[in-house]
């Protein structure tokens, strides 16, 4: 099966540039497509604001209100300042290229690599989050998080291997069902509450602020700013939308903030009402869901549809990790063999490179969410911050009419992103966030390796400044042929190698000297023109003399080039092929790093056994 | 560093042919050298007779005595049989081959087989048999008998990678060494014995068989004949003899086995007065110096001594192993590379795998001797039986002067250790002998399916039957290079195909339009001579529109070959290729099974980063 064959079975058919481009989508079905990275973070979101909380004591996690209430006002502001650069970039203006133009190339890596190992984050976290929601329904699976994780990934990578079209077909359901059930959920939850049925004897009124260190709020704060990973989705992605992209998209964005962040409250009060606290083996939603449902099918549509919002946001990973891959590589921070999204092949390397980190983050993190949490967001809040900082840059530096307003959102923008990633560093430091830290400088600096190196080849094989030849001097060269009898292959390798220069000349490595002998004889028979060479081999080695042959050549032949043509074979069952080549293989490995000399293997193809 | 000096380094100076046959060496010195093996069992054969009695009972042991008689007569007739061997193959007739010569392929295959798993045998008993006379020396070495074992395989297997000189003199003090101080043993301990110093109570004249089953007494017969592990060796090495070479042979081989009765019967009678019984944690050996040296430095020259030719037994298995796969792969029933003996290179495939093997025995087998004996012997009896019904038929065939006497002695040789044979397959069995029973034909099957396919191949490369040409005709051909821009590499790779066809045209993948333009003028001021397809690819695959336009070429051409010649770097630090040539490589793979394609790297050597 060739090449070509395996990658049509294992990837699918390839996508063509014309169908990736014509589908332009509407503003409803783009929403879908856009936001399950931001709106399935509400599924996590709340517990990990009341887990710092609820370990301190039970009263602290009154404060889970006021604190909900800052990352809404957080979401407002970045949902601001993304306005402006949704009007800025309207082919997308990702953190990487809208840093790289206006804060200069350093601050550009940083932002690609806090991109890159947050959709890494994203994987580990969703499906640890989506696996913990199925748990919360099917308790069975709780002690095998890590297992169904790790599978679920595979599952993805496969899907993406395969090539799924990403149609927005596939987004809209689980997407909207979400939002739908969780909307239905708060709405009989706050009936329930009004109503008071079903509530604990607790008053809910006399709610004070219990005393807490300013630590602890802050620490509740930053996990909480889970929930706003993935806002910028839309900004990338306006070339999807129908036109006027630009101001769909705006349109698209206001409703996704509106939706995130109605969940996200709402979640939050009726956790509180509901006095949900974290517990190990059940999510808060899913604690949420049985108290308001009752252990109903309804219960079972949160559940189920809060794990599927959760995978489909670890997919949408799987497509920004190869692009921005790509960006990179065709900026050369990466190697170019990940430029090209053209084939599969290419992005198969991301996909399980993505696929590979991920499954190691949930295993080393025992598939716990509420671990993995305090890496996340600092690659997310890093990112932001630099790209809102580069569009304040812009503003200054275009002064478009409106500018100060759009320079004033953004920079507030900046400003807020800057102080919430302080606060996530400090707070999260010791549990994780230092790993983090120290790995987004490792990534730049592994970026600019690479480009220097790319830089200094490019320069070494550049023509700039020769004069180009009248006509290209075809190299003179030598042809060497060694030998180990006379058959088919090796007729085939004689008459290759006199179609390409007067100059063949056979080697053969003598051994023992009676076979020499029937060698010489049929040689005279077989191929008389071709000079053949015996080279003693005192240490009964075959590559040894060899080489110092193709020494001697190379100090009396005064060519450019000698050319070795080995003739090999082509076994019909790939694992014959350890029967046979060796000896080529040697040679190649041998010659790989001596200048002047190509190796060609002239192939026979065996039909049998 | 280029892979010459890299063997240099690691594997050191090749040996001459001249060298390695120049050395003959004096009778006293062969024997060292042939017979550390054989010689070396006695450390465990005692012990291996004794463990079944004293398992059943205390009073059994007393069959010791007969069943160690029994073993030095099957000794004698053995050494009968192989003087034989020794006048009629004075070239030296391993099992294999004389069971080849003489009683046909298969039955030599067997022989082959049989003996390529007791090497590795050889060198996990006597590895394992080695690190228990250490670990009665030294008890802190009891519970990590494993490690040590391995680390002293993987030591021998660096020796031997380096390869070490086999000189004689190496062999010739431990070898010696070891049979004066267990000679110097037996005389204390039989002084000892005569003068009633340092007896147990239990009076040993009093000595009467207790009833036991004859089956145990079978299975501790099998187990003893272990000792006869070896003393085939000198053999198989009378081309190291000096003049007259069968004749030293012979009479060396009358010493050997001579010391080896003599060592093993006294051990066993030793063992049996002073009442040695098998433990966990001391050997036979040890617990005998002990009771006869006390703690004297004389207890720790015949522990020390013990192990140090039972490393060297290991040790030869490492010279056997690959010799003999050598004869295997010479006639085709193993990989054709294992069949050159010259490059060391060679050998290390042999030799790690020899060493593995050992290796994970002694760990499936936990490092005791006792777990390992039941699938010893059954090859070596298997080949002996094999070599002496060989002789046989030699006999009967040649009829020589004296041949009926040979005849004779060969055929009861044959017989006894079929008989023996069939009593370790039978007495075995359970135990582990089933897997070996199993393995020999397994191996068997493999050899005959590498030899088919040889044969295959080499019917269907033959000449015979056609008629030499005239004159080797070239083939018409076609250069493709296929390009990504112009830079020196390129220049080059031109330059080179149009060194070897007048038909070369170059090809270039269009995944952007503007490159496309700006390629073309560049091409013009450098290679307008050279005509240059551009390809579209409408699924921004670099690798398809290539292949394409290869089937298109192929179609139009009406050459014999297409080469195909790519543009590769070699860059200075190995680490960086990573960073290059991944198009290279797609493209070799993707025509590596098509017909009629040569795929040609011309490399270009960066200096720099």
């Amino acid at each position: 099966m060739g090449l070509s064959q395996f990658k049509r079975v294992f990837l699918g058919q390839p996508l063509s540039n014309q169908m990736a481009s014509e589908e332009l989508i509407p503003k409803w079905k783009a929403l879908a497509v856009l936001s399950s990275d931001a709106l399935s973070s509400v599924a996590y979101a709340t517990e990990e604001v009341l887990i710092p909380l609820a370990a301190f004591s039970v009263l602290a996690v009154g404060w889970s209100i006021p604190i909900a209430l800052a990352i809404c006002a957080l979401l407002i502001i970045i949902t601001i300042s993304y306005r402006q650069t949704i009007d800025a970039y309207p082919s997308g203006g990702g953190a990487y290229i809208v840093a790289k133009e206006n804060l200069g190339t350093t601050a550009g890596l940083v932002a690609g690599a806090s991109l890159l190992i947050d959709y890494v984050l994203t994987v580990a976290v969703s499906i640890a989050s989506g696996v913990e929601q199925l748990a919360s329904a099917f308790p069975v699976l709780v002690e095998h998080k890590e297992l169904c994780g790790a599978f679920i990934i595979l599952l993805i990578a496969l899907f993406n291997l395969r090539g799924i079209r990403e149609s927005a077909s596939i987004f809209a359901l689980p997407t909207y069902l979400f939002v739908v059930s969780i909307l239905v959920m708060i709405g009989v939850g706050a009936w329930k509450v009004f109503h008071g049925v079903g509530l604990h004897p607790v008053t809910v009124v006399d709610q004070t602020y219990a005393a807490v260190p300013l630590f602890l709020i802050l620490r509740s704060f930053s996990s909480g700013c889970a929930a706003l990973t993935g806002v910028e989705a839309i900004s990338n992605g306006i070339p999807v939308f129908r036109q006027p992209s630009s101001k769909n998209a705006k349109i698209t964005m206001l409703w996704m903030s509106g939706i995130l962040g109605t969940l996200f409250l709402g979640i939050t009060f009726l956790s509180h009402l509901f006095q949900v606290m974290p517990k190990a083996d059940e999510t808060g939603v899913s604690q949420l869901a049985h108290a308001i449902f009752g252990n109903s099918w309804l219960y079972y549509v949160v559940a189920g549809s809060t794990a599927w919002i959760l995978f489909l946001a670890a997919n949408t990973s799987y497509a920004d990790f190869p692009r921005l891959s790509s960006l990179l590589a065709k900026d050369r921070y990466l190697p170019r063999q990940l430029a090209s999204l053209g084939d599969r092949l290419v992005f198969s390397n991301g996909i399980l490179g993505l696929s590979a980190a991920a499954i190691m983050l949930l295993f080393l993190f025992k598939g716990e969410t509420h671990l993995l949490i305090p890496l996340y967001a600092i690659g997310v809040f890093l990112s932001f911050t630099l790209s809102q900082g580069g569009m304040v840059r812009h503003h200054l530096k275009e002064k478009k009419p409106g500018w100060m307003r759009s320079c004033f959102f953004n920079g507030l923008g900046a400003a807020t992103t800057l102080c919430v990633l302080l606060v996530i560093a400090v707070t999260k430091f010791k549990m994780g966030a230092w790993m983090v830290i120290l790995f987004i400088p490792l990534l730049v600096l592994v970026f600019n390796r690479i480009h220097i190196h790319y830089l200094a080849v490019g320069k070494e094989l550049s023509l700039a400044g020769l004069a180009p030849p009248e006509k290209l001097q075809p190299f003179k060269h030598t042809v060497i042929v060694p030998i180990s009898g006379i058959h088919r292959g090796v007729i085939d390798a004689l008459r290759y190698s006199l179609s390409i220069s007067s100059d063949v000349r056979a080697c053969y490595v003598e051994i023992d000297s009676a076979a020499t002998e029937r060698m010489q004889v049929e040689w005279k028979r077989w191929a008389h023109e071709v000079p053949i060479v015996v080279l003693k081999s005192p240490y009964r080695s075959v590559i040894r003399p060899l080489l110092d042959y193709l020494d001697d050549v190379e100090q009396t032949a005064h060519g450019d080039v000698i050319t070795v043509i080995i003739p090999e074979f082509v076994t019909k069952k790939w694992w014959h092929q350890v029967l046979h080549n060796q000896t080529a293989f040697v040679i190649r490995a041998a010659l790989m790093f001596r200048r002047g000399k190509v190796v060609t293997s002239v192939r026979y193809h065996l039909r049998g056994t």
